[in-house]
């Protein structure tokens, strides 16, 4: 991927967990830190308005997110990392790319689609509840990705289609306007494992069984020794493969310590041992991350001192390619 | 009218006509000489991308209309003269403003209601044509409108939906995020009269009746010599009141001439004294303007000097309206 340009977007949610962090987080991580890519990543906070339409709700989530990614090490020296709602470019870009996508583009996006799906189920007009940020947000997508040439947008699985579309819509303007806009491609860690929870389920808010990061590492704790286990008796040997509390332990140990885990489930170990050398691990991984997460929230300035540096690189890059696409559909004489 | 804001949206259109200055431009041009308001004229030349896909003509359209409107007197030291895509907050507040819009209210958009039903009678698909700049236009309205806290738009009749749907837009974002937006009111102007072509009909492009706005001195005399009369003797006395000609007449002549032509009429005129008449007098009036139209098109950075100027006075109002706006959806810390 050398010299490519990686975009990663980033939804503000509520409290991430360890599901986040394993599926999404880490493994982006490890992009930014690779190689010679360029690599940006962007608190998507303007996607969020579509449904977080509180104040305090959209500031303090905007926040978290970024002094998540912040204290689990993503180095802003490194990566280009900024606030949507900074770059203003991206919005003049939505406008024009709106110009050049069919309606019928979105009238087929999948999570368009599947809520009129639901509100045909309940007999209302399928419209109901569908705001137009929700309808068009894939253009909003595509301006974030087409704005920096980005080659590659790592994505899970629901997401490809938005990098379609993004194509899709470049391919458009190419067409009509000549060759401006790379097209890009998306990427999917199919390698990422299913994290449960704490009933064995996926991890997930829904389901409302997850390990938050950055619980104290008392609640940590607490958490971690409800995690559902069977009644196999405490000097009976365990099957490492098929339990959860080894599944996680596996994402945060060293292979020498995985190994000795392995070997203690195999002659025999409490679950309240396993569940105690799992918190041990995690809470050690997690430690310095917590202290760092919270200082940011206690001085939210810094992180918009570190996203406000992000918007300036990220408006130097934007602005070239927006002044382009504008000579381009005949704004300059 | 006093100490309102008054926002004027132009739309870069093909060749201006006879037509639409008596009918628009001269209306508005009245309004911005008038009293102690404050307006904003804007070229809306983001508007024009849903249909002008074409370098040269997006661009020969821009500046022949900005042309226009400095020619015929518009007076940038006393209004604010900008062009639409030269103000970014327009763009980042159309976002915004589109994920408080209903998809239903844009569904209801009578533009977009009358190419589905045309599309039906086609029977082809609903959506057949209809791209997103097309469909979510309205929002792109609201946002030229509410930025500004604009009091009065002055629109044509076919144009009225347009601010109910700012007006509808900016209640939604009151109702959510408390009293922001000021809820604009239209002013259409009912006395206009229909500008009769050279055909007798409505003067309109799509007659292919109409005198253009800058033809040479021999080209408008030629095209006026075409008004369509009907057979009456030199000699014989004419109704002014059902004449074209006449009808013309009054837009550009004084009212003492007015009288004089009427008397005429009631004596006996032949039609060519008559067409001579009227090209007297709006060749008279469109001698300078005439002059300065191709001035300023020989030379189009004197326009954009204009519009720059104009976007610098338009940004220092919309910047703090925008970040008021951030401020209440919980941008800032």
């Amino acid at each position: 991927m050398s010299n490519d340009i990686v975009l990663t977007g980033i939804k503000p949610t509520g409290k991430v967990h360890l599901g986040n962090y394993i599926g999404a987080i880490k493994p982006a991580l490890q992009i930014a830190g690779a190689s010679d890519c360029t690599s940006l990543y962007f608190i998507a906070d303007y996607h969020g308005l579509n449904s977080i339409q509180n104040r305090d709700e959209f500031r303090d989530l905007s926040y978290s997110i970024a002094a998540t990614w912040l204290a689990l090490g993503l180095n802003p020296d490194r990566v280009i990392f900024y606030r949507q709602s900074d770059v203003p470019e991206i919005f003049e870009l939505c406008w024009i790319l709106a110009c050049l996508t069919s309606k019928g583009l979105m009238n087929r996006a999948h999570v368009y689609k599947a809520i009129q799906d639901q509100n045909e189920q309940l007999g209302v007009d399928a419209d109901t509840g569908v705001n137009m940020g929700l309808f068009t947000y894939p253009i909003l997508m595509a301006a974030d990705i087409l704005l920096f040439q980005s080659d590659k947008v790592p994505v899970g699985k629901d997401q490809i289609q938005h990098v379609e579309i993004a194509r899709d819509i470049a391919e458009s303007f190419n067409r009509v306007y000549g060759d401006t806009f790379k097209l890009p491609d998306y990427i999917v860690d199919e390698s990422t494992a299913v994290i449960p929870g704490l009933d064995g389920r996926k991890m997930s808010k829904s389901y409302n069984n997850t390990i938050p990061l950055f619980e104290t590492a008392e609640n940590l704790k607490k958490l971690i020794s409800k995690i559902k286990t069977d009644s196999t008796l405490p000097q009976e040997p365990k099957d490492p493969e098929t339990s959860n509390i080894f599944l996680l332990y596996k994402e945060f140990a060293t292979p020498t310590q995985v190994q000795e885990l392995r070997d203690k489930y195999l002659s025999g170990i409490s679950w309240g041992e396993a569940k105690h050398e799992l918190f041990q691990v995690v809470n050690a991984a997690l430690e310095e991350p917590r202290k760092k997460y919270y200082d940011l929230m206690a001085e939210p300035e810094q992180i918009d001192t570190i996203l406000s540096e992000g918007a300036r690189k990220a408006r130097a890059l934007a602005g070239p390619l927006l002044k382009k696409v504008k000579s381009r559909i005949g704004r300059y004489a």
